[in-house]
């Protein structure tokens, strides 16, 4: 038996590594659009990983991944699905409400994919607020600029954006190489309409790959990289803080 | 490309599969308790598989299972996770109406967890009320008394009960052989409470492993029978009436 | 006074008949289409009368019925009315939680209208869940297979359906005969569509009479009979269950 | 046939009636604590028999009383049942929406019950918000000065309070003499306390009986005078403004 | 630093005067229509006088004004904005329970738009259900027939209606002068239809200025008196009633 | 007649300017704790005022401010208030709504405090999906790096924090200085938890005074300056982008 995934678990089993487990991390991911070279699993690909790795190295145990998330931006493109708001933080609470029943030590919402970082630390204080519940952490989303450095070559889109870009395409090539088609990977750097940081702009109007930065500049080691530093601040947040 | 699953496909890919498929089938899962023998994943294995050969036979499209699910009976076991009615019926809602705005033809709420059938029925309500979406079909659980006649060789618990006893456990052996440990495999009839069908009464209270059955007479060979009656009725039935 | 009424007798004297008696029960029916024959009043009527006598041989005591429910099938027949599932469910809650504030020993919800049974099942397992309340019951409705035989003479219609016809009607004649015209009863086993297993189908769009199967055979002798055995079982449930 | 008692009569019956009448009534009642001398069923009572001579008298239809109602001040007397607001609104908000898919002319909201005449008239403005339905009209409650002058021989209690008093008694006894209980009436004028009107107080906190007034001094006399007046009024209102 | 408007106030000011106070003013105002002379302001501006004033008179604090109401009848009218009854009554709710989280002696909601008066006593009826806040009161609007005796020199609008009229317009020429156009005043008492009382009507589907009454006999004389005997009696029902 | 201000103006006077005005802003602020030398209605008074200013620029119009918002991190301080997340976005969806109905070009949600910037967008996206206004804007929070490069002596807390600090301060000595007392006035760098990123930290559990920086380096002119840049920065993006 792994020791840290859960859904490899009879409840058994699953009871006593709770018990035990620092923390149960439940990944949060989306079915959302990542251009034309990357599947629409991608943040549920890494999520799974990511939760995967960070429980083994910090004594965790993790859930499957939410599959569904909250996904306005990119909402309008064929395929991708999104969750209201409300709907995304009320589901995370009802499991969290689950857990903290059995009496875990810890939970911690590890949002994959960007747009679930804002309504994953709504929920966890609402869990405080109503339930009591001081023990719910979310981790925040990949910092670009810090763990990028001497790794990325290319541009962040408008200063911040990089969505199925150099880094997300090399995490992929990186960890789940089959779901990547790098002969359809693309560069764009959409030109975005000058009100969309104070109005809400669905993307599809905007861009039409998907993407926002050069994909073509991905490789599996830049992945790599970038994954051990991103991971490794992870793991240090948890050990510093989480017991 | 894999042609039906839609978890390994480009936006691009999928927005092409979902115009030609007959339905996007949406398997619903649950976290769930299934004796000391079956991983907490059961309902989730056997959602993406049977979605996945009823998308291949008849021409569907399927997405990724919703892992997380209405579990109220089990609730109480450790490492359970349930989401309130409500909160279920929110979420596959958000979901059909991601898939109605980009024009499917069909879509088919697959219960894979008994506790989803009844929500997915509602939710399948609500969308044609509130949005006049005629076109979300819900596929009813298994039949075990229909589907298990020459395969089943133990008795229902109280007439209908079967939670991961001898047919849930063929299914996985014939699917999902590793996440079955037979050497752990009980036969539990529980004794119920007599106000057990008239009251909320969760399992924990009066079953000890979790099962309401015999598992220990699972086979993979039954689980292939079983499936392959199980799964020729549903395509039928999305043949004959879904296009 | 009568004992067993409360909507006959004043505070003083409910306040101690709900002290003494075993359960509370509340009637659940519906304004409901009932064929050409019957009144939209069926449910309710069916529902005090049972309540009542319920009630009288269990020791307990019985509110009015609420009058309007949960009745998506029927609910474009006109003159038919329909509470969405939740504002159903919220209103049982509410009556629930204003008697047991009072300290009653039990409550009964009672279904007279089967598309009651479910939600009421809900409101119980949330009052359960959300305030403790672990004395409420729902009764579950009549199992036309097991009453019915002997007594009988027509198919259920679709091995299932049996919604004004013989029984219904029977038992009509038996406790409220000038609510039923005989002279108007039809007999209509309608055609269904293959899908109306799998999907929200309302039965105005198959079905002309609004009944399924044939009120011509209807007699209240059939009715005492089958009314009969049902109480009795109703009854037994509750003595050797609720105390 | 009765011609406005809708519960009485078939779908078809109704149908060709609902679509003739002028309006449609709907009776809001409560199961509430009406002294020691009256039934908790008075305003059920009451609201079934107005309805149903208003509907006579200007060519409407009844539907069956709701007899549950908002009944926040009396809410802590034994055997009293209370629906909070919202879910008052509700239910409210369904009976009519499930009308106006019908194609009714009008609907009337008659609260037999006083609180429930400010949630109908709110649920008549949402109703005219969210769905345009502008033929919801809200008969407000029984205006004791004006119908009651040279009829009332004892006085209001605190210049407006009459629960179970001089006036609703009669009515009773002029209408249902078998819910009164003449022997048990008293006279009450409880002392209230001074922040009464601008604190939430239960009654129950400061009146004994539940009565407010002099229920000594009824009559059958005095309620068909009192009703006559009343009555006549709200026809008047209702052939003058509505059609 | 003034002893009663907290929004001159530090927290460590606001934190001692909050425990010393009799209670917390919360002053519930509105964005709404008052006639061609007054400011849509008005509302607030009486609501801030008054609170400010009573709060001197006895021993209280005052918050600011909340500036936007539940203004149904009006709020068709250019520029009158409404909130919702129901989220009117949470934002009530959420500041009430800031208040009783920090220990406050009592609250008192003021009402000095008249549309909120009924759902602030709605919410108060809530905290104290839900929460057990037994100690938030709601001052009732003024009383145009009692403290307008030997003031007001015109009629009530169909004997109760006053909007922006002889009365309103004399109190905001007492206390705010510069947002009154006695040029522009009018007298206007629009005939309403029939059904006024009966169904929801937006006044501007009968009133051309938006007010109801003669606003033209308005002096700040007549204000002065007549805050004088408003304020008085506030202050007298404060002062006798919470402590 | 100021022709930016809303709050001083008739309906008729309102529904001109509104109809000419590029955009109606409506400030949404807070009360809460900003320190020992300032009052708990600073971000309402720079609310108001930035508001005022950008309207006069730039030819909109402007709403009073919302003086209570959504305050989660400060909402332990004594007389700190904050709304839950959902009962801000609702009272801003209402009012956005309201405003819509007359006919707006457009609207610009101005959060004057940062806790009011999330649910300000979540509140277009909401009125975007659900009602199709896609002209309604939020105007993001001051940028302390930008605006205040070559202003800000101090450093900032944590790299982000400024709360009742040199700036916040410096602006209120500028447009208000008898809200500020600046003997009061502390400089404080709280030690805030290792997890205060990732888990929800009430401010009040690590800091003393309620500021995180220095604000006894504040002068008026620094605000001024700030101020310049700010609103030039705001005044251009809605010159550029809104019309």
């Amino acid at each position: 038996m792994n020791k840290t995934i859960l859904a490899g678990m009879t409840w058994k089993e699953a009871e006593e590594r709770m018990r035990e487990a620092r923390a149960v991390i439940l990944p949060l991911g989306s079915f959302e659009q990542h251009g034309y070279h990357m599947s629409l699993n991608t943040d549920n690909i890494v999520g799974e990983y990511v939760a995967g790795v960070l429980a083994e190295r910090t004594g965790c145990v993790a859930l499957p991944v939410l599959p569904y998330g909250q996904v306005w931006s990119a909402k309008d493109f064929p395929a991708t699905i999104s969750l209201r708001e409300r709907t995304f933080i009320e589901v995370v609470k009802d499991i969290v409400t689950s857990l903290e029943r059995k009496g875990v030590r810890n939970v911690i919402l590890f949002a994959s994919h960007w747009g679930n970082a804002a309504p994953a630390k709504i929920a966890a204080r609402e869990l405080l607020d109503e339930s009591g519940y001081a023990n719910v952490y979310y981790l925040s989303y990949m910092d670009l600029k810090k763990h990028g450095k001497d790794v990325m070559e290319t541009e962040l889109w408008n200063g911040s954006g990089f969505h199925a870009a150099e880094i997300e395409t090399s995490i992929v090539l990186a960890i789940c190489p089959e779901s990547v088609d790098m002969e359809k990977a693309v560069c764009e750097y959409p030109q975005a309409p000058g009100d969309v940081n104070i109005r809400p702009v669905p993307w599809i109007t905007f861009c039409e790959s998907g993407i926002f930065g050069d994909a073509t500049k991905a490789t599996a080691q830049k992945g790599r990289r970038f994954l051990e530093r991103w991971i490794g601040d992870l793991a240090q947040l948890i050990e510093n803080n989480i017991c």
